[in-house]
């Protein structure tokens, strides 16, 4: 037999049965959380249209989405062949999907694996409009995969725990969103993390009321992002390079940094020690932004937010933060993402975001979601000791001395299946030693064994053995020591 | 904007809420009934390399299989541009994958999508060996993907429910992986189904036996497997197309259709009506057998499976079916499949295998498993009426009068939860009608909602309201009447 490397794909793991294990625990406990808030499960293909996937993510994600060949493709394309069709006047390449003229670009795929739960969600929302009710709650909890380069809590195939709310502009959805991401990592126990806020329409104001221009907003609130990586100085370095002028500067980043606005960068005011943001109060930017309408306009919503949030798991957890952007993405309104002193970058993230879900329905639909970063969440939770002990549920391992006693065993772990006793069945001859050792790599509190005709209970807590029970023994005695 | 498609790609799905509760319903049990025979989970990538999938599913396999098309390939690959290419003297292509030179073959792809689970498993046993049991015994429920044409109850894109049993050539893993997959059916409320068994050994021996050469063997079994849906005269007419002289045809036919050995196909004894392979006891065939020591070999095997099943929750169920061949994939001793008379096809099979797992290890692993076909059996179950009522678990809808009372909903709401009940929340102000409706649409037993400072609770069973109540009141009442 010829052997063939048995690695899965770079990126991608085997999740061998603790794991499995571990990742149902949360994902168990985030159902629980997203169902009990009322939220409704949907599930949508691992592939999609790559004309509903195009250009939805940017460059980088069309780049680094993984794309499924059109299928009648021959696997490999020989160019020299391509070319020798091309010699023949008036010749047509026939493939499966069709006939390709010489010259004539061929399609190489049509297809792309799910690159995150947003667009899917929009698409799916969209082609099912009629049986969903006019505030759809959903989450869905699904793998994504994008052809990153794999790093330390980066997969390329990885799990998202989306829930959003689609068609309703209530802050109260905002609020109900952020409480219930608090809850799912209360209740799988953390307990040192936050929930950073802002709103894209008050960093929006304050980049035009610093005086700004509208084509340099983009690059300010990309400049900003990366206030708590590369600190004051460094944003002011970028604002400069993008061109805004030195007044412009100090104004945004003396707000933004909690320096003095107008004092200098660098002078240990607007510096990164200065307090990433969080030391500028919302009163503050909120009197710089007076008189300007959309800036007081955000500013009040972002007050209703943090007041209705109070009213919900992520309360006290709320700090108001400037300089959180949350990329460029799609958000439009509040935006908010979970951080830990434990963990650089953030758990998971979202806001409202009224522009993407109608792009499928050639209309405004509005929206409001968070997704959690399970993997990292996955990191941090082994990290911390977050994980119950014994996830797995087996509570005996049963065998036999002899290879002869078959139907016993089959019919005994029949009969503790039927009390509620999980069973594993060893399938040949075992030394009483062996079946306990097994037991205990297994995590069962129990094992019994067949021999000379009858059976014999180790209980691993005590390590004492009951000798001399049938069958009906048995079943008894294990189901009495695990009540 | 841009109006898009929003359609799902052809043969896939998406589901909403009550498909996914339903077959979340399903695969609970499943994985409930798996976990109590002491099966462990394992997950695998969606993905897998090419190298490893190739040639594992036959020419069939290899050209439904989803390919992913090469990272750094552009999707639209011109023929024109590559003919220019190869017109530079000595030019080299750059992709991201490497260089290559105008004349070499570019490989389009180098990853498929997973097309069973069972390879995989081969895989991932390899690549963990160090990690695992002598024994595994694992069970796993994840999607496959086949470019298969769309019909009933065939999608492109579906979940396999697999169990196996790796390391050990026990009949006891037999009898267990079978009782396994019939109380998943009894579990899952199925009452009109059996299992019919054969040996792969046995169907070898029978074709030699009847006077085949071994090259026609192959053919043979196939032939056979068609017996239920072509007839006694139309496996005839396949085997002589096949070049299988009127004796051999003959004998085996008499054997394997319920006719007497020798006696002419189409007079009745050896047609579909003559009981399609089930007339035939296991007895005539051990009697025709006799001397032919790799088939009494088989049918001794075959025996002592169903004397051990007769233990298991398969014991009643199991029937001998001398035509069952299970296509020809790679089975080698054993092999029994889930039958129900409201579904032509089987419902699920398995068997032993005892050459594939070790193919990434160079050395032969035996093997057996049985996997479920969970669309066909969703199919059924719909048909069947076999999901319980109300799979969602909303127990209360949750809203107000008037647009002011946000806070205090989402207060009540979380006590609400405190309490174990599940609330979703109307984020907008909503009439007590529509509160009720909701909550009809939802399956909750309870609508409550804020008007005039006082919480109402609605109960749908008996179409009754209480008033007055303040928020711990409404817990209360809640709680007291769910308990």
């Amino acid at each position: 037999m010829a052997k063939v490397s048995a690695q899965p794909p770079k990126g991608t793991r085997d999740y061998l049965p603790v794991a499995v294990r571990q990742r149902q625990y949360a994902i168990s406990i985030i159902r629980q959380v997203y169902e009990s808030h009322g939220f409704e499960p949907l599930e949508t293909p691992a592939m999609e249209r790559l004309d509903a996937l195009a250009g939805k993510y940017g460059e980088e994600g069309d780049q680094l989405m993984f794309k499924v060949l059109l299928r009648g493709q021959p696997l490999v394309q020989g160019i020299e062949q391509a070319a020798a069709l091309l010699q023949q006047p008036g010749a047509v390449i026939e493939t499966r999907s069709g006939k390709v003229a010489p010259g004539a670009p061929a399609l190489l795929a049509d297809l792309g694996l799910r690159y995150d739960l947003t667009v899917p969600l929009a698409r799916a929302y969209a082609a099912n409009q009629a049986a969903l009710p006019p505030v759809f709650k959903r989450y869905q909890i699904q793998p994504v995969w994008r052809a990153d380069t794999p790093g330390k809590g980066r997969y390329r195939e990885f799990c998202q725990c989306d829930l959003d709310v689609v068609g309703s502009t209530s802050m109260l959805v905002e609020a109900e969103v952020a409480g219930a991401a608090v809850e799912c990592l209360s209740r799988l126990g953390f307990q040192e993390f936050n929930l950073r806020t802002n709103h894209r329409g008050l960093l929006r104001a304050l980049v035009e009321k610093a005086g700004l221009g509208p084509h340099q907003e983009v690059d300010a609130i990309t400049a900003i992002d990366k206030l708590d990586k590369v600190g004051a100085e460094g944003v002011e370095r970028e604002l400069a390079e993008r061109g805004v002028g030195e007044e412009a500067r100090k104004a945004l980043l003396g707000l933004v940094a909690g320096g003095v606005a107008g004092g200098a960068p660098g002078d240990g005011a607007g510096g990164a020690a200065g307090g990433v943001g969080s030391g500028v109060t919302l009163e503050r930017v909120a009197e710089f932004l007076r008189g300007h309408a959309a800036g007081e306009k955000a500013v009040a919503e972002l007050r209703q937010f943090i007041e209705l949030a109070g009213d919900t798991a992520a309360g006290s957890r709320v700090r108001f933060d400037v300089s959180l952007a949350r990329g460029l993405g799609y958000y439009t309104g509040t935006i908010f993402e979970l951080v830990s002193p434990r963990f650089a970058g953030s758990i998971g993230g979202g806001g409202r975001y009224d522009g993407l879900i109608g792009l499928f329905l050639g209309r405004e639909v509005p929206a409001c979601g968070f997704a959690l970063g399970f993997e990292r969440l996955l990191l941090l939770m082994e990290e911390g000791g977050l994980y119950p002990p014994n996830l797995g549920a087996l509570q005996l391992v049963l065998g036999s001395t002899s290879d002869s006693d078959g139907g016993a065993l089959l019919r005994a772990s029949r009969e503790l299946r039927a009390a509620g006793i999980s069973v594993s069945m060893s399938p040949r001859a075992e030394k009483p030693g062996k079946l306990r050792k097994a037991a205990e790599d297994r995590g069962a509190p129990f094992a019994a064994w067949l021999e000379a005709g009858q059976f014999q209970l180790w209980q691993r807590d005590g390590d004492s053995t009951e000798r001399g029970l049938d069958a009906a023994g048995l079943v008894k005695l294990v189901t009495e020591r695990t009540r």
